[in-house]
C-alpha cells in the first residue's frame, strides 16, 4: 500500500503544474489570463450547478471529475486555442503522448480509469461527455460576456468560427445553446465579430 | 426559467473571483502563491484518487462538491492562514457574511443546498466533511513538502502548531495521518519546525 500511495502522491504533485498552463480566456474584470485547473474548477462547479439542463439524464459525478481532469495532458502538451486551426493539427498526438506519461504516474487501475474518463470526455458520445464539453464552451463564455467580448475581440475570430465550436453546446444542453446562441448575437450586433 | 438560469449564471461569475484569493502555500518548485480556486480544484482531483483511504464509506460525489466550494466566502472574508491564530478569532463572523451574500445569488433551493453542504463541511462530523478536511490539509502539504518545508519556515510555525491543525487527518483517514507524521517527523528532524 505504501507503494501504491506514494504513486498517487506524484500524480498529485505532477498535476500541480496545470496551475501554470495559460489560457487565452481572461478572468472577469478584463484582468490576467486563466490557468487550466482555474478554468476545470470552474467548469465542475458549474456542471454540478446547471446539471438540470443537461438534454439527457447524466451522473454528475463523472461529469465533475471528467471536468477536473480533462486538460491535464496539457501539462505537456500545452494549451491549444480552440480557434487556433494550425495548433489544432498536431493537438491529437501531442495529447496522446501526454496523456501516457501523466496518467502513467497513477496505479495501473487508476491509469486506466483515468485515461477512460479523458478518452469518453474526447470522444464526445456519452451524456457526460456531452455536458462537460458544454461546460468547456460556456465558461469561458461567460467570462468573455463580462469582458465586452475581448477576448473574440483580441484574436480576430469570426461569427462562423465562434459557431463552429460554440454550436456544439447544443448537443448537451439545448438551453445553454440558446444562451450562448443569444450572447454571440449581441457581440455580433456590435460588430464586433 | 429565464430568471433561474440569470442567477445561476451570475453566481458562477461571481465564483471567477475566487481565482484572485491567495492563499500562503507556494505552488511546487518554489513558485508563486497558490489561489483558492486552484487549491480547491486540487483537493477535488486527490479526494477522487485517494478516497480508498477514507476511514469511513464516503458519498465521494459530495466530498468532491464540498471541496470545490468550501472556500467560496473569502471572496468576501479573504483567506484566513490557518497558523493565524489572531484573524482565525473574527473568521466565523467574516465568513457567515460572506456566505450569506454570496449564495443568496442563487435560485432559492440552490443556495439552500450550497450553504448546507458548506456547513456541513464547517461542522466536521460527517464522514465526508472528515475526508474533505483531510484534503484541505493533505494537498497543502505535498505541496509544502516538495518546496522543502518552505512555507512553514516562512512563517515560523512550531511543530505543536502543525499537529494541532494536521492531526485532524486523522478524523478523515488514519493512512493519511500516517504519512502526514513521517512528514512532519522529516521537517523536525532537520530542524526547520
Amino acid at each position: 500500500m505504501e507503494n501504491r500511495l506514494e504513486k498517487q502522491m506524484e500524480f498529485s504533485l505532477e498535476i500541480d503544474k496545470e496551475k501554470n498552463i495559460l489560457r487565452q480566456t481572461h478572468l472577469s474584470g478584463n484582468g490576467r489570463r486563466e490557468n487550466d485547473s482555474e478554468h476545470a474548477w470552474h467548469m465542475a462547479i458549474m456542471a454540478y450547478l446547471l446539471k438540470e439542463y443537461s438534454n439527457e439524464e447524466i451522473d454528475i459525478c463523472k461529469v465533475m471529475i471528467m471536468c477536473l481532469i480533462h486538460d491535464i495532458v496539457e501539462i505537456d502538451a500545452g494549451d491549444t486555442y480552440c480557434y487556433d486551426e494550425e495548433a489544432k493539427k498536431s493537438q491529437a498526438a501531442r495529447e496522446e503522448a501526454a496523456k501516457e506519461r501523466i496518467f502513467s504516474l497513477l496505479p495501473e487501475d487508476q491509469k486506466k480509469e483515468m485515461i477512460a474518463l479523458f478518452d469518453e470526455f474526447e470522444a464526445f458520445e456519452t451524456a457526460e461527455s456531452k455536458f462537460a464539453h458544454a461546460m468547456d464552451n460556456f465558461q469561458p463564455l461567460i467570462l468573455n460576456n463580462s469582458n465586452d467580448g475581448a477576448d473574440w475581440k483580441a484574436h480576430g475570430v469570426n461569427a462562423e468560427t465562434i459557431h463552429g465550436r460554440q454550436d456544439k453546446t447544443k448537443l448537451g444542453s439545448e438551453v445553454l445553446y440558446e444562451k450562448t446562441n443569444e450572447i454571440i448575437k449581441k457581440y455580433q450586433e456590435k460588430g464586433y465579430i
